[in-house]
């Protein structure tokens, strides 16, 4: 195996550093933090005009150096910077750093240097870390280019941390909450992005856990490759992605974009990456230091929480509903155990109060829970921060003990959380380190961190591939999408129907004779409507007649119609009349495909018909989806409570409804780079055994937008 | 003015220990505690048979103490607790802690002793903290009867904790975050309740912000004054509401309650009577850090942020959107302005990058916002813990300087926010806090405080009271929903269209001809409705025709009616026909009563229809509520964007609904001791100025259930 060029970046033999000046300067952290790590290789100082900093040599150029540096930290401008990797590249440097900003973040001047630079860095083969960026430091190499103050309370351990931006660095590489293996500013990513890093870590032997603040994805295909490469390798990622309420990135879309934000894209998309996301930096570090501590994986879903305050744990089973924890529900052989110990205090319930933290009735009760088939972890909530008392420490101090007894005892993972967001006390978390039980801080976020790691491992359990043959292109609609007018209705309903979709049966007569044919292989009743470019509203000059139920009615009728609307309309072209099979039931579902950048075409479903923007009831799908996803998102809409069969209605045919969204991933695979979006609204699910119908399709292309 | 009672509680001269006994026991950590609060009023100790403890002298009885205590602590068991508050009573003692659990919580002899406990403290006057509590602390008069460890972490301050559970004082005493007044854990509250200890806080020289930890309200109308009484004196109430996912209190109640929980009652009656509530610990220190350290009040609703990172500026904007906090829209003045200022960097936009901590661009930049009329606080975002490096801390140390500078040059508030919830480091706290700028921890939380505090301010300047006259009760209907069979639909109708609601318009005819002319008075079109008590499902048997224009026309389907289901119900009981209003055009709207104890019955306003659950659109208003109250509520559900005249629809009457909810609203305020419930769902609502009509009407009366 070729190391991962990467270790060029982190543990290079050898560094330069451009920009060394006795102010103040990005190179002088960075000598600093070079000093700070105890790095051992070779390191240059280079400035054109200098030629002693601190006692050292200074070299007037990168040509002027006694060897080929594997690495150049850029500490100068933008513009020089991009003149100097040049120089580097020439040179056979093999990874650079460059902290400038005034690249592609700033305006259009900026967007043409970082071009160049990504140019520069892809032609040398150069690792390049920004630009604007503060760097990164290795803890294990000792190598760091980093332009910030060095984190003097991050101590070596298994968790890397990557930041878009810089503060992410600062505030992660600062927790002190967790030991650190390698942390990256990955600044504007334009050459070595997440992806990269991801990739990397994955190999990293002394990585286990990524936590990581994004602002945007620039290849999701490649960031969900690296990870699935870190989840084979058993390694987790949790993620901070920030600019999740940004209104920007409006529908380039139908109907369905405007309802289903970006943000929900983003969250498809990661959880199918097995990343955990969560929404503010304490949340990413309760998580982080949950992944890096945990010792034994819950296997199964359910937990119990356990404490001494009914009133704290009333909060708990708050939080966990707010936070989406699903807390067990005991078997009654459980309840009967806890009523056993505690016989004065009948209430066996999750959460359990257990009254007293001082005894073994503790431990033994954390046993009964961790016994039970229904629980696969259980939490120990206690009050333990560092600014109570000793002596309120020591009566609580049982817990711990009791905590670290079970342990042995059980096989299931244990994981203490402080009720607020304190410092845990060291008479009680140094218990609790020793036998590798996890610590959180504050009740909803300790209680949210479980929440996430709990869903991730049902994830994996749900997840499975499907082998199902792909939807091949049609050329001839490949081609016709690809002209600059839109699809008609017709069209669209035509191709839908030719990739097997039951649309709506509908024909076109030219007069009264034909029409009652059509009506007849259609199937009665059967509903008939003028078709004219000139009238728009068909009701109201009598263009239209529903429930026709057979053809007798039908021929009647056209003759009817078009005397009615020639009276009405003298002036309009009439071209005949459309005949359609009559739809009048089923529930209205809406499914359709829009464009989510970056993420390419996305499959919507929820609740149809015209109110579909009050309603606001659909979900997201990233592509392909599975059946299981389709079935699982349609689940939590509220419009599924309708197709079950509500007051007595009959149950709808949900089968057949998903058979439509699955299709229709299908066709988004196939179709992806010629459609921007397919709405089909409403999808008329009828009930079970009679299948759906299409009514209104609408389709836009990419051409169309040009 | 009288001292408040609870004086002898929080402050007594003297006070007895019952249960002193060498072993650790309370009585034994209540004299340490006076001790440590350096209590300088006269202290006895009470034990049947020790003589001596720790050197001082022990009184065998109460009876044999030298003079009548004040106060006692009743460090005992729950049975010789309520023997021994008898001997007190009986004595003159004015005030008693009773620390024993074993009252109404366990079980039924329990409660039984509860009640001779109340009993006892009522018919002597004595001020009573608990049962089954862990007392109180005064941190001015020094004087406490608590069981747990002194909070040595605590200072003097004028924050008081209020917690009906033990742990709360646990937690908030050693918070450490903000000076403490008094604490009392209120246990089972039985004597004296939330209410009362408000009652006398607000009178409490020391005492500006309460922070409560509650679980149930036992008497919301005591509880009401008494935040109203601090709500006059300036002082503000934080709350932390346990239990709010209980499933418990299950509906008493027609559709409305099951739709509707508890919970969202406690919220409302909450936010009615000026509290802030949150749901968890964390939560609660922060919302109660920045009501003490707030010295300038915010005069609006709007917020801006400021920060030097992109990134965390970013994750501010979607933090804000969880919690509800309103960023204001800069004037383009104010945009102006910061672009002047920050002139290669041209996005002034809110929340701010200001790219720098260090200059004299932040200070100006802070003036700028606060100068916007549409600001009216601004929360700076910054990396700040303890845990920074210092050389970090002296790169971010400039926005503590640049804003108290900039304090003195405006006159809104600004409130500091660490990103993460780690202690602020002291180089950048000591400048705040002698500025008296507020130091919040954690975004989310910090930004959260801040908002829960804005809608409190946007609360106070919408409430208007209403003089409205309220409706009078007809004893008739009293007498009769005092009946225990359950009102009819006619009968409901009936009461309703007196209080002057508009029920749809139907009345009873025997006969075709006595059927026309009152189809003429009702106005055309009509329906008609076979009325029998044996005939389920009128459409079925021919029982329903619709759509009536004439009284010719009405005449004919009276008779064919009669005729066709006497040919298809040959056996059933015919009394006649109903004779209706047509309303087949409005928007369905459910508008009801339900009863959400304890706080009587409650107004819900939503989505109606059949699917009303599935909508789950309905929100709900304690009694009384203001006309603006009601606007407001609705303009939260999806529904209210149907009223409006959804895709080209004529606007609804909302007017004439809003009229319905307020009647509806005096109703429950003059017949609330006898109903339970009224449903009316629908109301359909007409266009506008075409009014409402109510279709359907159900109500349940309290003697039914019996």
């Amino acid at each position: 195996m070729t190391p991962n060029p990467l270790a060029y970046l982190f543990s290079p033999k050898s560094v330069a550093i451009l920009g060394i000046s006795p102010q103040r300067s990005h190179g002088q952290s960075t000598l600093l933090n070079l000093h700070k790590g105890r790095f051992e290789g070779s390191i240059y100082l280079v400035h054109p005009t200098a030629s002693l900093f601190e006692g050292e040599k200074v070299y007037a150029s990168l040509d002027a150096l006694p060897q080929v540096p594997e690495c150049v930290v850029l500490a100068i401008s933008a513009e020089k910077a991009l003149e100097q990797l040049e120089v580097a590249g020439r040179m056979g440097v093999r990874a650079a750093v460059v902290y400038a900003s005034g690249f592609a973040e700033s305006n259009q001047n900026g967007q043409r240097r970082e071009a160049e630079l990504v140019e520069t860095a892809k032609r040398f083969d150069i690792q390049l870390c920004g630009p604007n960026c503060m760097g990164l430091v290795d803890f294990y190499s000792g190598f760091s280019a980093y332009s910030g103050s060095w984190p003097e309370i991050a101590h070596r351990g298994s968790v890397a941390i990557l930041s878009h931006s810089g503060s992410g660095c600062v505030v992660l590489g600062n927790a002190g909450r967790f030991g650190v293996s390698r942390m990256a500013s990955v600044g504007n990513g334009s050459v070595l992005d997440m992806a990269d890093y991801l990739n990397f870590l994955a190999e990293d032997s002394e990585t286990r856990v990524v936590a990581m603040v994004v602002e945007t994805l620039r290849n999701p295909s490649a960031f969900n490759v690296a990870a699935e490469k870190m989840a084979r390798a058993g390694k987790r990622i949790v993620a901070l992605k920030n600019g999740r309420s940004t209104k920007g990135a409006a529908a380039t879309i139908a109907h369905t974009g405007a309802i289903a934000g970006p943000h929900e894209a983003y969250e498809e998309f990661f959880r199918e990456c097995g990343v955990i996301t969560v929404a503010d930096l304490d949340e990413l570090v309760e998580s982080t230091v949950l992944l890096e501590q945990l010792s034994r994986h819950p296997i199964g879903t359910g937990v119990a929480v356990i404490g001494i305050s009914g009133g704290e744990m009333a909060m708990a089973c708050d939080l966990a509903e707010d936070v989406g924890l699903r807390l067990s529900d005991l078997t009654h052989e459980t309840k009967m155990e806890i009523e056993r110990l505690m016989p004065n205090f009948a209430y066996a319930s999750n959460p359990l109060d257990a009254r007293t933290g001082s005894s073994d009735v503790y431990e033994q009760l954390l046993c009964v829970l961790a016994s039970d088939p229904e629980v696969a972890l259980v939490a120990v909530g206690q009050d333990s921060s560092h600014t109570l008392s000793d002596n309120q420490v020591r009566t609580y101090a049982g817990v711990a003990r009791a905590l670290t007894s079970a342990l042995d005892k059980i096989q299931k993972p244990i994981v203490f959380y402080n009720n607020t967001k304190e410092n845990v006390h060291p008479l009680i978390a140094a218990p609790l380190r020793e036998s590798g039980v996890p610590i959180l801080l504050g009740a909803r976020n300790g209680l949210l961190a479980i929440s996430k790691l709990m869903q991730m491992a049902d994830r994996s359990i749900a997840t499975t591939t499907s082998n199902r043959p792909q939807l091949q292109a049609n050329p001839r609609w490949i081609q016709r999408f690809q002209l600059p007018m839109p699809p008609t209705e017709r069209e669209a309903k035509e191709f839908l129907a030719e990739c097997g979709l039951p649309v709506m049966k509908e024909a076109f007569a030219e007069n009264a004779k034909q029409c009652a044919e059509l009506a007849a292989e259609i199937g009665f009743p059967v509903a008939i409507k003028i078709e004219s470019p000139d009238i728009a509203h068909k009701t109201e000059v009598g263009g239209v007649v529903l429930n026709l139920t057979s053809a007798a009615e039908v021929s009647i009728a056209f003759e009817d119609m078009l005397a009615t609307v020639k009276h009405n309309c003298p002036d309009a072209k009439i071209n005949g009349v459309v005949v359609q099979e009559m739809v009048s039931s089923g529930v209205e579902v809406l499914v359709g495909l829009s464009r989510q950048e970056p993420f390419g075409l996305a499959l919507a479903i929820g609740w149809g018909g015209t109110q579909v923007e009050i309603q606001n009831d659909v979900r997201l799908m990233l592509l392909p989806c599975s059946r299981a996803t389709i079935v699982e998102k349609l689940g939590q809409t509220r419009v599924a409570k309708l197709l079950k069969g509500f007051r007595g209605a009959p149950p709808a045919d949900q089968d057949a409804l998903i058979d439509v969204a699955l299709k229709l991933s299908e066709i988004g695979r196939a179709y992806g780079h010629v459609i921007d979006a397919i709405d089909i609204n409403p999808v008329a699910v009828l009930p079970k055994g009679d299948g759906v119908r299409l009514l209104d399709v609408l389709i836009e292309t990419h051409a169309q937008k040009k």
